[in-house]
């Protein structure tokens, strides 16, 4: 494609994005289709010629969009949020124009070095720690995933506690990672991949109310295990957690840890945005005294479409100490005088994305105060709608709910908890089904709840109040369908 | 930002991505900045307020784009190509502007069923076995990298080696993992990655001209460790090395792998690509039979913007057990069902982009066809590359060279190896100093020797002509200022 026909069709391309969004209500927020049904309707095999570019667009709008369930429709109330913004879908554009992988320094110098000040700028904007920044003992890099990052977190950490044997020789005696039944199931898949298996995972038990972790127990279990020869690798505490966004109480949590000399990771990804706003940073609380390594997702409630994770650490050594290689072939004067940043060495592909474009673009257009209307404009709603679901006899929130994610549980009386249960997820089936919202659910203390998580880019009062009045609704006609009626 | 300023915004980031593809060679191919050059000309703090978006552009232009290495300059013949093409990039923005996060089939069902038609349309491009397609036992995915590739097909073959157990207990006796000399570094960060450790990696010998893997090394290798009790995990064959795109024997690999009931992987991240033209389908010999997984990088030469590697496996059943969770907040009908695909069981991470629309779109846009015809293009021109360098006394080409790369030694009559490998370090100094082109080395034999890449999207005659006009000049003008002149 010369750049000529990329111009052309490169304008196509944004105003069918602009008209997307701009009409994005008409869709119904969940995609409908049943398993199977976009894949039959693309041909089986290849192209033998190319074809034009019209085609691939007039494709996905009659045969794709069916399929597609509408992240960006102020509706979308499922999961976390995961805002995509005009900046950030620009900031990526320009990254796949320019085309330059960011592997090492040498690779496109601007690449790393624009990645050093927005992971730098963030860390100012959320109010973590000093040793963080790259010109510290730490540093910041952005990942695809909290995920990828929780592993990387775990690398380090594993390198630390054998004290560089895991990396030289690899598991040759039992670790242990400690997490609670509601830490997000990235910790325990980083647990297998590290080669700790499942059963290198401790569950701390959690307040049953407020279903945050308790330091207590955690400490009986890091002894238990130091006890047993197995060596403590690393502490997961999670501020906001995914089912419900309890936040584990990181200031007891980390004093453990510091006694016990075990690593500490901070998994804030969904949560730690918000600290953009003053009066959240006791979400911080803990971090900087306590936190080896912090994580958090720009992709999902900052404005930064997906992918954008970012950790940092207090001490870059281990990290790179566990994933550093240098072969030849990437041998360069820049990285053997020691002067630059080789941010693969941070992470587990190779290859990298120009993806710090895209936070940049997102911190600038927004500045800080955007960002803090963002943040409180989804808190304020969520506020909001517990207010009113905790003023209706017919449903129960969920206590605490401090950020942008409401926790419900529709009454039904005259069932018992198991057809009480089997009511509320017929009841979320048949709001999904509406088309005009998307929720899931949890269960809290064995009950089936639904989630509503407010902070799409496009979610104004008004959804949130056609939402909350359909759920209404829903529940009392579902109701009166039920046995004792 | 609004769908009517996106739209806006939108149109001057595709005109300055148009011009900057127009102009590329207007840049010096190779930043000439020195490490904090760039970091220093940006603000040490976040703004306040926002800004117009222009800003971000003229900042881009003034600011970043003396630190930028422009891969997809024609000049550019380091490492291996990156390809970035039009249809890419649009696809790629498609994937930002509709903002789906696909980690389930029921989170964007087009998302995961587009996928499986394109990793299983490019199975069919590259002529690889029909048990690699998702409707046999097996299955291809979307990864960021070659490098995560590899870390996943070695889980999977873990937890086969291990019967389960490594998922379940973690390394809890040793494994082993088999490679060459020339095997990308990825493979060995996988191993220290999954906790097999530097020590878990065995190097198999390999033929001194062709640098190929040495089967009969690697039965041995494979004998002596399970006489000592150390379980070989997998093996992984390159086809196309990194270094000098040396290919493995995959079929006497395969046979020794088959005997000994080892997990055999594929790393094509390079080459794999080629196999679109029949000509170069030999680059498959033994994947049907022998290979149990199998990577290539539509990021690398096939036209599709970074990151999109694809990995295929024969048997998904390991694969998914090693990496599979299901926490209460993603259950969800179609996954409980078993009648959909999850893709994110099949990687590290939880998230997921919609990369299926750029392979889509690259595909649709070129067709077989067109792909064939750009292979064909980087192989031609490197080839002729070849014929000038061995008819030409002052350079030595390195046998074979069958694909895009071509090595080569620059002679230095009169210098000892080391002082002539000093030269030739020299001489790569000089040229990419001099903005025209830029290229990497690589020792072969403990010798150092230059590294010339063919197969950007922008590389045409003429650029390879000059390069290598300014080789022999500059190589010429070096060498009258040795001793012995
Ligand atoms: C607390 C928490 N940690 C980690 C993750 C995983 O995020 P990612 O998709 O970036 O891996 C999530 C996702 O919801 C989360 O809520
Ligand atoms: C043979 C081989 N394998 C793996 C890789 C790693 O690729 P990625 O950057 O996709 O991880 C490369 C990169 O050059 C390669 O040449």
């Amino acid at each position: 494609m010369t750049p000529e026909e990329f111009r052309r069709h490169g304008r196509q391309v944004v105003d069918w994005i602009a008209d997307y969004l701009a009409g994005i209500e008409s869709h119904p927020v969940m995609s409908q289709v049943k398993p199977g049904e976009i894949r039959r309707a693309l041909p089986s095999a290849p192209p033998e010629r190319g074809e034009p570019f019209e085609s691939v667009l007039s494709d996905l709008e009659r045969l794709l969009l069916p399929g597609i369930t509408h992240w960006q429709h102020p509706g979308f109330f499922a999961y976390f949020p995961s805002n995509a913004s005009g900046p950030a879908i620009l900031g990526d554009l320009l990254s796949s124009g320019l085309g330059v992988q960011g592997m090492l320094w040498v690779t496109s110098p601007a690449c790393t070095e624009l990645e050093t000040v927005v992971v730098d700028w963030l860390a100012e904007l959320l109010g973590l720690p000093g040793h963080f920044r790259t010109d510290a003992a730490g540093g910041g890099v952005i990942q695809d995933s909290a995920s990828s990052a929780c592993l990387v977190a775990l690398l380090a950490a594993l390198h630390r506690a054998g004290d560089g044997r895991v990396t030289e020789e690899g598991i040759t005696r039992r670790y242990a990672l400690y997490v609670s039944s509601q830490t997000h199931s990235s910790l325990e898949r980083a647990a297998r991949i590290a080669g700790l298996g499942a059963a290198g995972v401790r569950l701390v038990d959690v307040d049953p109310r407020t279903l945050a972790m308790d330091p207590a127990h955690l400490r009986t279990l890091l002894d238990r295990d130091r006890a047993d020869g197995i060596v403590p690798a690393m502490v997961c505490a999670t501020v906001g957690t995914t089912s419900t966004t309890a936040v584990d109480p990181v200031p007891e949590i980390g004093a453990v840890c510091r006694e016990r000399g075990v690593w500490l990771h901070v998994d804030a990804a969904y949560a730690g945005v918000a600290t953009v706003c003053p009066e959240l940073r006791w979400l911080n609380d803990g971090v900087a005294e306590y936190a080896d390594s912090y994580a958090t997702n720009p992709h999902k409630w900052l404005l930064t479409n997906f992918d954008c994770g970012v950790l940092w650490t207090a001490d870059r050594g281990p990290l790179l100490a566990a994933l550093s290689s240098l072969p030849e072939y990437l041998r360069n004067a820049a990285t053997s005088a020691g002067s630059v940043i080789d941010y693969r060495d941070w992470q587990v592909p190779l290859g990298r994305r120009f993806r710090a474009l895209k936070l940049w673009s997102v911190i600038r257009w927004y500045g800080a105060e955007g960002l803090r209307a963002h943040i409180r404009q989804g808190v304020g709603l969520a506020q909001e709608l517990a207010g009113w679901i905790a003023a209706d006899p017919g449903f129960e929130p969920h206590e605490p709910h401090p950020l942008g994610l409401v926790c419900f549980r529709p009454r039904w009386p005259g069932l018992d908890a198991r057809e009480a249960d089997r009511a509320t997820m017929r009841l979320l089936e048949l709001l999904n089904a509406s088309g005009s919202m998307y929720l899931t659910h949890t269960r809290i203390g064995d009950r089936a709840v639904l989630r509503m998580a407010i902070g799409g880019a496009a979610t104004e009062r008004r959804h949130v109040e056609q939402a909350w009045e359909r759920i209404r609704t829903e529940h009392a006609a579902l109701s009166r369908t039920l046995p004792g009626h």
